[in-house]
């Protein structure tokens, strides 16, 4: 594959981020089955929220003096766009975020606070308008997730893994454009090659699943999906890169139903403390609900990947 | 005073616990105040849902092997039942813990769940009972809170604190019997001394704060602590050594509303993706709305210290 990530950059991008991203504790969860214990590894709680911010500051650090002092540019309708604002404001570079014309105030409103300049677009224009700024302004453009420095500031969540569980023998991850699961699944398996490394995706989104059975990188249409409660998880495809690590690196992708991200949401509220929105409740729900199509193994791990809801959804679930 | 905590006893306790209560982390917030920064001290993120597990793990751990082989016995009606009961079990030792037979069901379940024997009484039994209990079977009796092996061993919270943001200017504390808040404020004073340490109260159960205002522990009615929704907070007067600490370390301790505790519930489920009790949002509280009253300073820490809430509560409170 071309430019794989390897432990090298991992390890690189760890320092990277040490201090900017919170270095998240495993929490042992008391409600796991006694012959299979469950840690979870609460990305929810970095200070955006989601796991994003790890990717975003490693791709802006890697960047050279001179073209942070350019500025940077990215699209996004959620984690992404906080991830990038943060990390570039902690750089004093100047943000430009494209978000589609269809993004809710409060999400504009968020960037904005971050100190990003955000420009509305039709979403026809999302990945076009970023493209063309970059080529006017010279700003450095940072992708979600189809770029190798992403993909190991994220896995630097799966050297945290190992590191504090060397005896793993499951971890779970959910996946949408495949960043998270391509540098996790790099991490553990450079680290810790017994380990199993599964994707969780919802059953209504199930592209990546669908194409890592048929072993050709699939689209699903929005139209489809669109029906998931889990809008971090609506990424119509995995990018080229994290295919190729998914490949290389991934044991299997399962999916859950609906009803299950609602009970793993209330799980994790009730039985671990943890706001985890719907997409960060997906590789839960696989630990609870999904036992018949996990490979078999002891200790468990669930990614919790962020956790950032819709108040009244969240007040829903929960009631 | 009798006995005071010692930097000594803190770090013995920060020895016993490590591996057993979550090192959590200090998390950022993004939605402090600019020239106020604020960090999140997560204690709702222990295995048992709050900061219990340290005192109780501390205590058992200082008993000798045959103390710990005729078993342990405690009373409470919350989180401290929990906290003994997975630590004995974690010691392999007997539990027993006196519950008053107004205690939920769901609480007593979940104590059961934890290899504990539970042993419920009439209200007015519930100190005797433990005691005699203690007598007859040579149970070693883990009081809540007024006792030097429970401080210290919640006041390794404390000394995390001050490791990780050794510049801190103010750590906010909920108090209620006044464990957790005699081991932070001792091991904060003792490792980093120009660091405020303030309490917090609910103004309808401000037992501690007349006390310390007026120099006198005060006992408040049930009938008056019962009205806050922090039923965590609803113990009517701080202990005996706890109150020593509290007048040797303690800063101020200030109130706050049963609407700025909801209003920092909400703060701390949707801004920080923390589920907190009533009890475990005080402390975030004070800092969003009791600025006219704390001392000047740059750096807060709030301590969330338990997040085991009513399910139906909490629903309400987000929605």
């Amino acid at each position: 594959m071309t430019n794989p990530v390897t432990l090298e950059d991992l390890r690189a991008a760890q320092k990277r981020i040490a201090g900017t991203a919170v270095r998240t504790p495993l929490l042992p969860s008391l409600h796991g089955d006694a012959d299979r214990p469950l840690w979870l590894k609460p990305e929810s709680l970095q200070p955006i929220g989601a796991f994003k911010i790890r990717g975003a500051y490693n791709a802006i650090a890697a960047l050279t003096d001179a073209e942070r002092s350019r500025g940077v540019v990215a699209h996004s309708s959620g984690n992404h766009a906080q991830a990038v604002a943060y990390a570039a404001r902690l750089f004093g570079a100047k943000a430009v975020i494209v978000m589609p014309d269809t993004t809710p105030q409060v999400k504009i409103d968020a960037t904005h606070a971050l100190g990003a300049e955000v420009v509305i677009v039709t979403p026809e224009r999302r990945d076009t308008a970023a493209g063309e700024l970059a080529e006017e302004h010279g700003y450095a453009f940072v992708p979600p997730y189809d770029d190798a420095r992403i993909i190991a500031g994220q896995g630097t969540a799966g050297l945290e893994i190992t590191e504090d569980l060397p005896t793993v023998d499951t971890v779970l991850v959910p996946v949408s454009g495949g960043g998270l699961i391509s540098g996790i699944a790099a991490a553990v398996k450079l680290t810790s090659p017994h380990t199993k490394v599964i994707g969780v995706e919802p059953e209504l989104a199930a592209d990546a699943a669908e194409s890592f059975r048929t072993g050709v990188r699939t689209t699903w249409s929005t139209t489809q999906t669109y029906r998931t409660i889990a809008d971090g998880l609506r990424t119509t495809s995995v990018g080229v890169l994290p295919f190729a690590h998914i490949q290389a690196y991934v044991d299997d992708i399962v999916t859950v139903t609906e009803d299950q991200i609602r009970e793993a949401m209330r799980f994790l509220g009730l039985r671990a403390r943890l706001v985890a929105e719907p997409a960060g409740a997906v590789a839960t729900a696989a630990y609870l609900f999904r036992e018949d199509v996990l490979p078999a193994g002891r200790e468990h791990v669930a990614v919790v990947s962020g956790g950032n809801v819709d108040p009244a959804l969240y007040a829903e679930v929960m009631a």
